[in-house]
């Protein structure tokens, strides 16, 4: 059994993170560095560290401080990609979590840097953590870098900021979240497989965990946007319906995007057991974070 | 002695850069690699290679294939840094080296994404290669994290930013330089005495001859500014002024800048002969280096 739940393991990610930020504030805070944490602090809900964190402490709970810097690299390459989908060029977004974006805080100039240095540095992070060997150290970095990159994440920006307007297929939708979303979600339980040395057979299946994960949230997420229509949030929910970007509901409809999150919990759990049956460790905390996608409160509202 | 000069250097590394464009596009075209080699293939002078690979070539001319992918990885990030330089909310460049900027030859987005994904490939193509250790990869990716991040070129740029129309000292200047250009020239000599394993007191005599020459390219890049309000060169060079920046020459005047760069160019000559000196390996190259500033024909037009 894991003796720590996901809110527990979220609560200890917040702790390391808030120490992580102090610390750097004590020794170097720029004008730069304010802008980099206002986004970083501006109360995200940790998906991805959290995820790699239950991924590590499932396959061997003993390691999980050895994730910490990955988990906190990640979630630096995450907020920079928040911080540059904001600016005016991109989808020109004035409110994140029910507080300016980075650019309205600051100045466009300030968050084009903000996160070009909170892209930087989550490479330091990661190679500064001696508790990893140093080929740990360097596949952590190759594969943080493809999820990320020009064939990951930013190719996967790219191919929506295009798509805008223009009708594209369920298909060409999957293929974007799947770059835009799906990679960092790969990375990580892929970066968990990596600090546990874990073999190629249970690897396998906490890809296609995390593929169905990155799936299904991106419904979620398209879903909740058509939701707050109705119901008004702290963010801008009607801004993709503002650029024109094509949803799943817009494509496919309500009740097919809810169907396809439910085939992805099935994925999800059907993963689960086949990591249950190798029998290498206790996922129950992957049963768990299904959870986070809050698909019950979802329902009840669209029903 | 070393068998080739800068210029076959620079060929050689034009010649790896050529192919390995080639190779990315022949597998994983995009419309984001197509903004992405449109600025690395628009006539770099490939600087911050050839600095790499000549220190590596002086230090162990054995060893210089091992430099090529660092050296990449180093004109990606360079390269990245002036695509989102030249973005309108930086310092709103239209041409550089005589062709539209990114954002003019593709729009906004398209550079913003660009810059990001050659940031992030940068540090995937130190640790994809398999010539060099666990360790040294480790190493590479901490030191260039650190040159280019948050508390490097990143931050120079920042403070860059936010000095524009304010009065600076002459010292406030030279950090902001320091951090902004001088930062990546260190790493470039860093990482040749990283990847040739070289000791301690050669490595501080070559990052004090790579601080001198940042400082010197600095200085001559204003005074070719000033120059170029007489004579008019492809990039729009009187954009500095324009937005009010602080120039080695705006604070100290020309005299003065023209003293500082001799007084650079005699701390270069007299850390290549500490090299030579040490005896273990031959520094001409970094003599030759020198000529890389082309001095004489900036002196030449300014008196």
């Amino acid at each position: 059994m894991n003796n720590k739940s996901l809110d527990m393991i979220r609560a200890d990610f917040e702790n390391y993170l808030n120490q992580q930020v102090a610390n750097y504030e004590a020794k170097a805070s720029s004008l730069l560095s304010q802008a980099m944490f206002y986004s970083l602090m501006s109360g995200g809900k940790r998906i991805r560290p959290v995820l790699l964190l239950a991924s590590l402490m499932s396959l061997d709970s003993s390691l999980v401080d050895k994730g910490y810097s990955t988990a906190l690299a990640l979630e630096y390459i995450h907020t920079y990609s928040l911080i540059h989908d904001d600016l005016p060029a991109m989808d020109n977004d004035d409110m994140r979590r029910g507080k300016p974006t980075n650019h309205i805080q600051f100045d466009e100039a300030r968050a084009i840097l903000a996160g070009d240095a909170l892209l930087t540095d989550a490479f330091g992070l990661v190679v500064g953590d001696n508790d990893l060997n140093p080929d740990q150290k360097s596949e952590l970095v190759a594969q943080l870098s493809y999820a990320a990159g020009s064939q990951g994440m930013v190719l996967g920006q790219t191919k929506d900021m295009l798509a805008e307007g223009q009708p594209i297929t369920i298909d060409q939708l999957k293929t974007i979240h799947w770059l835009k979303t799906g990679q960092l979600f790969r990375f990580a339980v892929e970066a968990a497989t990596i600090i546990s040395e874990t073999k190629n057979e249970i690897k396998a299946i906490l890809m296609n965990y995390a593929d169905a994960f990155g799936l299904a949230f991106q419904i979620q997420n398209d879903l909740r946007d058509l939701v707050a229509s109705l119901v008004e949030t702290g963010r801008n929910r009607f801004s993709d319906a503002v650029n024109n970007k094509a949803t799943y509901p817009s494509i496919i409809g309500v009740e097919a995007s809810i169907e396809a999150i439910e085939d992805s919990i099935e994925m999800m759990k059907q993963s689960v057991n086949q990591l249950n049956q190798v029998g290498e460790g206790d996922f129950s905390l992957l049963l768990e974070f299904i959870g986070y996608l809050k698909i019950e409160s979802l329902l009840t509202k669209l029903k």
